[in-house]
């Protein structure tokens, strides 16, 4: 079993991976600057589900399950020299990042929201790997990237993991090079993360940083088995306008008799994955470190894709709500299909839960559950670009 | 003519740009945080030339043409609302961004300076954007980017001006796509410039700023026409392991009789630009700015290419310089080929300054003349990576 710090352990990917992880075994140390919950203080919203203060989170799951895990709160990005201490004194195995802004609507807000983004995701990710590196441990990165990395800008793009081989010029012809899948964001948050590849690239070639990039889809669902046992464990669902997926957002509106606002022709194609899947595929991707040397190891975290208005079918279907198109506050093209390829998840063993099979239950235990703590007025997209 | 704000006027590229950019008419406006004059405290060096406080600089400026460069001390990333207000004020035409770390060994010498670096860059970069944004106003940015972007990987890689076209598989086969010529930084430093080129994309795609990014060889000379006016205007010149190009430390190494010490079999190509050519170019952009609409133009900013030996033996020809062969600090092939366009600014009418006529100047009017100056021991880079 692995030693793992995972950064960014009180969020709504870090607080189930932390769990699941602690569960299968690993010893788990949670950094986290609390600063999602100060976000929500900012933006006047609550988590749907009534998440509990991160001690008392922790506390709840050791009486549980005997399990410790340890919390720090310091910012990762800031507070460098009490991240290569804690690397130092702990030496894990593996360091899970998560400690960066993650709404492209809240990116795009105004400049405060745009700099405090590149501040805080590239600063993050850069002190990581310099304490890494000084660190001179051996020690595997897992990073939680983005699909959204390449944008939607190509009709039928087919996205592969990662690299592209490409034809460059040279004095002696025409040769074939490997690259990065060219990147084409569409936010200041999505931007941080295609300049978190160059990153790794840099960190890997000439540190030679083991390091695994999850290109995650929109990831739906609140429970997982361990966020599951005790109602003081529950897990964020964000519903609001800055915060809240696409999915959230059709799914309290569903609970609330409120029409599912789709944007324009709702013929954008997402990738989606459900929070039990991603924090298993972490766990594949923990036990799977990269070998000395390797590359960085890219891989698409989703399992499956819609198109918006489909989406939107679907969860009216199921509960009888309504549909209404609204005018697309983001730039993006109106359509767009998405093939995705995902073969090293489901290759090691991944089995998804579909949406198909699993959004009654968001409906019924999240949504209808908890509808009374739900702020009408913070459901649309107000962040326009 | 113009109103410019230069970002990083104070420095060795920024200080000769300001005052080339004033003779010609325009209206100039200089912001530094005078930070590289504060690296030569940390690194215990100076200028090997007696560059004078900026207020004398500019006084004497003023006194000698008549004409005044206003000067404004703060940081730019940090200071967001100064630069707003600023260029709320100004309104100015363009502005011309060389505010960020711009050595590459300094870069690598420790945790600090990767730090430092890539915060000092990617914030400053985006703050700019970010305000050019907030402003509302048409404004031409200017920044200087480097031709180590691309790194010296590929055997006889023929760098092209900024783009590539290449074939991405989609669902309708394989489609023609134009992106970036892949990134491939071998520092710290150089990668905060393949990450600014993401900044650009975006702004530009999202926002439509009119931006030129100017991806410079490496920079040789120290004189212009304006700073050879009066000694307190003399440009900076470095001969120092982090700070001194590979081309200042042969040129002091030879007026002090030390033999010039070349890194592995220096078999390195690297691109040349002389100062006079450099400022000249960037006063070619000004005046060319994008058309609305335009993507970010790119140009690569170099007059020749030459082997790190070949250098060494022009300069130990000219001077009767011994060679001297030692281990190279850098993770780098030893032995590349470059291949350049640079057919953009040709077309434009720049006649180049060659390292062949150049050089002997050099020698005489800057490393002999103030050879006396020269501390030996801060020669040697000492930063490896």
């Amino acid at each position: 079993m692995a030693k793992v710090i995972v950064l960014g352990g009180d969020g709504f990917c870090g607080w189930p991976t932390s769990l699941h992880l602690s569960k299968r075994g690993h010893d788990v140390i949670i950094v986290d600057n609390l600063s999602r919950r100060e976000i929500d203080i900012e933006l006047e919203v609550e988590s749907l589900t009534p998440i509990r203060p991160i001690g008392e989170r922790l506390k709840v799951w050791e009486e549980l399950t005997g399990k410790k895990i340890r919390f720090e709160n310091f910012t990762i990005g800031e507070n460098y020299h009490r991240l290569l201490t804690l690397i130092q004194n702990e030496k894990p195995d593996a360091i899970i990042h998560f400690a960066e802004q993650r709404a492209a609507p809240y990116s795009m807000k105004s400049s405060y929201h745009k700099r405090y983004t590149v501040n805080n995701n590239l600063n993050a990710t850069n002190d990581v790997l310099a304490a890494i590196v000084e660190s001179g441990q051996d020690i595997h990165l897992i990073h939680l990237g983005t699909m959204g990395v390449y944008g939607y800008g190509t009709a039928g793009m087919k996205i592969p993991e990662g690299y592209l081989t490409v034809k460059v010029e040279t004095e002696h012809g025409l040769t074939d090079q490997e690259i990065l899948y060219p990147a084409n964001p569409g936010s200041i948050y999505h931007m941080t993360k295609t300049q978190d590849q160059l990153f790794f690239h840099f960190y890997n070639k000439n540190d030679q940083v083991k390091i695994t990039d999850l290109h995650q889809g929109i990831v739906w669902g609140t429970h997982t088995e361990q966020t599951r046992m005790h109602p003081q464990l529950i897990n964020r669902f964000d519903y609001d306008g800055d915060y809240g997926t696409v999915l959230n957002r059709f799914l309290i509106q569903a609970a609330i008799g409120h029409p599912l606002t789709v944007h324009g022709t709702g013929g954008q194609t997402r990738a989606f994955i459900h929070i039990q899947d991603s924090v298993r595929c972490i766990e594949i991707a923990l036990n799977n470190a990269p070998e000395a040397g390797d590359k960085v190891k890219i891989f698409n975290q989703m399992t499956e894709t819609h198109r918006v208005r489909d989406l939107a079918q679907m969860i009216a279907d199921k509960t009888g709500a309504e549909i209404a198109l609204i005018k697309n506050p983001r730039k993006e093209a109106d359509e767009n299909e998405l093939h995705v390829a995902n073969d090293r998840f489901i290759g090691m063993g991944l089995e998804p839960i579909t949406l198909d099979d699993g959004l009654m239950a968001e409906v019924t235990e999240i949504a209808r559950h908890y509808a009374g703590r739900c702020d009408l007025s913070k459901i649309p997209c107000v962040s326009t670009w």
